[in-house]
């Protein structure tokens, strides 16, 4: 199925637009998770504690990849789809190179992680969204305007009468989509820009980093992002959700956590 | 060693400009080599015939992540330092992420792989840049202006006078490069877009990927980018180099490909 429908259907039978990012913090992690794959068995408590009230997961690549989990991560996909298998799981890592070296990393995410979507850092051009976005079953999620304190720095710079992540919504909604599976990454720290984005690339699905530790408003991102089906968006929550406490009971907290914040969500849609 | 004296040293000791790429193809190998190292092995040989004339090695990620074969990065290069620790090693990932993931990205490459220097995307801005920066040793090699087909795209788009390219580089050379160990990626297919940053930079070493295979013009390059003292470039090949033949005399064909493209640059230094 192309990604873009798997992830409608998801919204709607979840009835849920919270996304959990797995980014693990050994060092965060309750006692008792053991070195070899302690990581993937606290992934999978909170895959567990969490998976009836999320549409997405999001494993972010450069946590597992710091400490050489790269099989827990591979682990921890192949858990969720196959014992979830109706929930869409984003490989968050930031690709982006010359075509020959993005098809690269596409089989990385797509073939040897089995991702269905992946972050990619669209500064290179056509040619390095091209090799993600034929694979056409899977999605690509260009960063568009990220989350961080840094990102207007470039990204709002004027490029003739609008700022450059406005050029680059411009490029994924009318000449990189040929194959409907672009998306972009929108951060929930800048509601006003998410609503120009919204503006230029119709329903397109958004992912929205940036709730809770990084301080964005959940009413303000409904305001400016959701779309006119009260769905579009695909809000991630990450160490709100996965140290929700330090405790035994931190899958119990993570549970708690995601549907307060879906419930939160839906009030707005 | 600071990673910019480290490097000139090495311009000086080997008075070669020239970064070989290990970008492995395993379909192009020739017969021998086995699926359980088979990488690691043909990195090896390459590395043992040409080590005497290159400034730097410049394993590309993609290429290992494709078949899960990361141990033999991290192999390949822990090769590199213990065999001929006098060449640096740019682990070409092109990393960037917000500032807490940033800093998962900088461990993975200077701490988990060993890596001396590492690319990095900098379309998220300064926060992206700096965990990496932050390991003063170490060099951060920022993509300015790229070798690929589609990289005016967004790279040359204008921002008030100048194009994008051209205020990474004043960002890089102005802003960012308090530790003295920023770099800039800047494509042999871009003569003309290298002799602007050059002058925006000063001396800042450029590593110029997009000769051989990609079209680069080597009297163009150096035309454009060598630093006042006839160095400042690592000009990177990496097919031409590694499958210069098919054969069994692929190390030799390596080495004299890789021989004859120092020479031709050297003439023009």
């Amino acid at each position: 199925m192309e990604f873009i429908s798997y992830l409608r259907q998801r919204w709607l039978s979840a009835d849920s637009l919270v996304c959990v990012g797995l980014d693990p913090y050994p060092e965060k992690f309750p006692a008792g998770f053991s070195d070899q794959d302690g990581i993937f068995q606290f992934n999978k408590a909170i895959i567990d504690a969490t998976h009836d009230l999320v549409c997405a997961y999001k494993p972010q690549f450069a946590h597992f990849a710091a400490v050489a989990a790269e099989d827990q991560l591979k682990k921890t996909i192949h858990y969720i789809k196959s014992q979830y298998p109706e929930i869409p799981v984003i490989l968050d890592s930031k690709r982006g190179d010359i075509g020959s070296t993005a098809s690269m990393y596409a089989k990385e995410a797509f073939v040897h992680y089995q991702a269905d979507a992946v972050t990619v850092n669209p500064y290179m051009g056509v040619d390095t969204v091209a090799p993600f976005t034929e694979f056409t079953d899977k999605g690509t999620i260009l960063l568009c305007r990220t989350s961080n304190p840094g990102a207007a720095q470039l990204q709002n710079l004027d490029v003739g009468g609008h700022p450059l992540y406005e050029e680059v919504a411009r490029l994924a909604a009318q000449e990189w989509n040929h194959n409907n599976n672009v998306m972009l990454v929108v951060g929930a720290t800048a509601p006003e820009e998410m609503a120009r984005i919204r503006r230029i690339c119709g329903d397109m699905p958004m992912l929205v980093p940036g709730i809770g530790a990084q301080g964005g408003d959940i009413a303000a991102v409904l305001g400016a992002g959701k779309a006119a089906d009260g769905t579009g968006l695909i809000i991630n929550s990450s160490r709100a959700v996965l140290y929700a406490s330090s405790g035994d009971d931190f899958a119990e907290a993570a549970r708690a956590e995601t549907l307060s914040l879906k419930n939160e969500i839906n009030l707005y849609r």
